[in-house]
């Protein structure tokens, strides 16, 4: 196999095939794709699927803490999990530009099969195309991902008094990407919290009456709490002090004058609960390994309808606005 | 609303939000996605799906007969509709170029609802990213599909005798593309033939007993035949005097001594079907706007084990390979 990908490598061809064959199914293994059919076929009960999709587009590929391949796994197992559905089956777009490595696209593989394996999904299916060197950036990935509905939600139950429960410290994922873009003048320890949090949800959802849940992905807790409470006749109170921040994040943030809230995260699930289940959700979010730092920051309150507050650390108030625009493009 | 794409419109803040709801949800309508959550809930029977992906990345965005929309919807439909099942529901991942039009975004959004419906299909849920400009090309799309197996294929049936039927004139999406290029010297009337060809299927499964069938994409005719036959005990031979060509498709393929087995195809099928169902098959194709010149343009045969072989017009015998490379990249 040549050791850069070409623009052959998209012809449909022979070496399309090679490619699919060697680098994509060898590493994804009984992860991967089970027939070179147009589509896969999938057993289905009678019920309600789950449906998503996302596509990666990350700077850089690697990071600390995963790759783009990892996201890519990881990112539709959550969109689905958080949907209260259980993941089942991933598709696999990939876009390659020319002169991309293939060792580095052999790691990225290796990463998909890693965490597919970890989140008990499978690749059912799959494309790959190639575009001329300078109209991509290395590799794109779309994953789109199917589950059964397992635990439907219930938003229109939520009322004051409800518990706004995060599962564990925020915004590692944007800082750490931000601090490794060209012309960062500094060292973190920073790291990205990306995870299949597909096991934590269902432990969770079997110990408390999530109401609702998102995981807060970029535009970060902020704006997806804006999400939530906008057009609500209830409001989000949420208490800075009780945000579990890890220390590197807290420091790069104050350094920075960036706030961690709207800093996008690849692990952590936002989870409203009624008042008196929040010490068991906590509990079963604790169970898990992505969980430990899980705690209650705000809940449910009748002042402020449809908007998302913040009370800080210097006891003032601040309403916390959706994200406009991105400070740092391309985070997943 | 800005009328060029910027990085902004990916943060996943409000100005996704606004694209999203003000050009992907607006012009979808009925057929784009009727909630904003991380996922599309989906009823579903007990039985088998067929799920499937594609990216798109074809240049230019825009061509005669289609554009990336078009090809985004019909693309994945056809890939569903091969594999014997009803198209119901797609995903739509985009990646942006920042710089992009959004007039030209506008033109691609209302190709991709107008085949929606065509094809009877909804898109139930959606991702859009952005990167700056020179990492991409405008536009990619992947589209996910799922849908029910209705009518699962016997390949394992075929024998000797058996009749292969094409959906109509052969090669004219690659030979399109090509004439589009920069630097192509000369002016044709050369249209894609993209279409969503679930409606003919479905028609066609209902007269004949198909065993087989595929949509000749990326490698052409010629390259899908390949993996027809390869492995197999028995041989496919084609008559080249039967296989329908444009007269245009004609003219460029002699001018540039290109061969339109090997050129893309985005809306024909190739069906083996047994030799006394042959015409009905027929019949039941030219029902159909997109299979009204349809042909028989081989059989299998006890000859040539594993191979693809064509009788010339010169009355020689040509062994047909896989495509190795693309002569052309970026068709679709
Ligand atoms: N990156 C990948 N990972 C896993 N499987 C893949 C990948 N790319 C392609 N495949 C699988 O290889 C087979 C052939 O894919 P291919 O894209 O060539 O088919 P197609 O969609 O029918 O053709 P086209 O893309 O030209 O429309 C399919 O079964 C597909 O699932
Ligand atoms: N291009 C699009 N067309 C149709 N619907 C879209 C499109 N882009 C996004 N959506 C829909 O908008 C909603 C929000 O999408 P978004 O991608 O912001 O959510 P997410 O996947 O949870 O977040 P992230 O992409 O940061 O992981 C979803 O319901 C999604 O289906
Ligand atoms: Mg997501
Ligand atoms: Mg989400
Ligand atoms: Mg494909
Ligand atoms: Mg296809
Ligand atoms: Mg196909
Ligand atoms: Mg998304």
């Amino acid at each position: 196999m040549n050791e850069k990908i070409i623009l052959g490598h998209g012809s449909g061809g022979r070496m399309t095939r090679d490619l699919v064959r060697d680098v994509f199914c060898r590493h994804l293994g009984d992860f991967g794709p089970q027939s070179m059919d147009d589509g896969a076929v999938l057993p289905c009960e009678k019920g309600e699927l789950v449906f998503t999709t996302d596509s990666y587009v990350v700077s850089p590929l690697e990071f600390p803490g995963g790759d783009i391949g990892t996201l890519a796994v990881c990112g539709t197992v959550n969109d689905l999990a958080v949907m209260g559905a259980r993941p089942l089956w991933l598709s696999l777009g990939v876009i390659l530009e020319a002169g991309l490595e293939i060792d580095a696209l052999e790691r990225i593989v290796k990463s998909i099969a890693a965490k597919a394996r970890e989140a008990g999904v499978k690749i059912v299916c799959g494309d790959t195309k190639v575009v001329e060197k300078g109209k991509g950036d290395g590799i794109f990935i779309n994953t789109a991902g199917i589950g059964v509905l397992e635990h439907p939600l219930t938003p229109e139950t939520i009322e004051p008094g409800d518990q706004i429960i995060v599962s564990g410290t925020v915004g590692d994922h944007g800082m750490a990407l931000l601090t490794l873009r060209k012309g960062f003048p500094l060292k973190s320890d920073l790291k990205s919290d990306c995870a299949p949090l597909n096991g934590m949800i269902s432990q969770c959802l079997d110990e408390a009456g999530v109401k609702w849940m998102r995981d807060a992905t970029r535009g970060g807790v902020a704006t997806i709490l804006n999400e939530l409470s906008e057009g609500r006749p209830w409001g989000v109170l949420l208490e800075e002090n009780d945000i579990p921040l890890s220390d590197a994040v807290a420091g790069v943030s104050e350094l920075l004058g960036l706030d961690p809230l709207y800093s996008a995260n690849e692990g952590k699930v936002i989870f409203v609960v009624p008042r008196h289940q929040a010490e068991n959700a906590l509990k079963g979010l604790k169970k898990s390994a992505y969980g430990k730092k899980a705690a209650v920051i705000g809940l449910i309150v009748d002042d402020f309808p449809g908007k998302t507050v913040l009370h800080t650390q210097m006891g003032t108030l601040r309403t916390l606005g959706i994200l406009a625009s991105d400070p740092l493009p391309r985070i997943c």
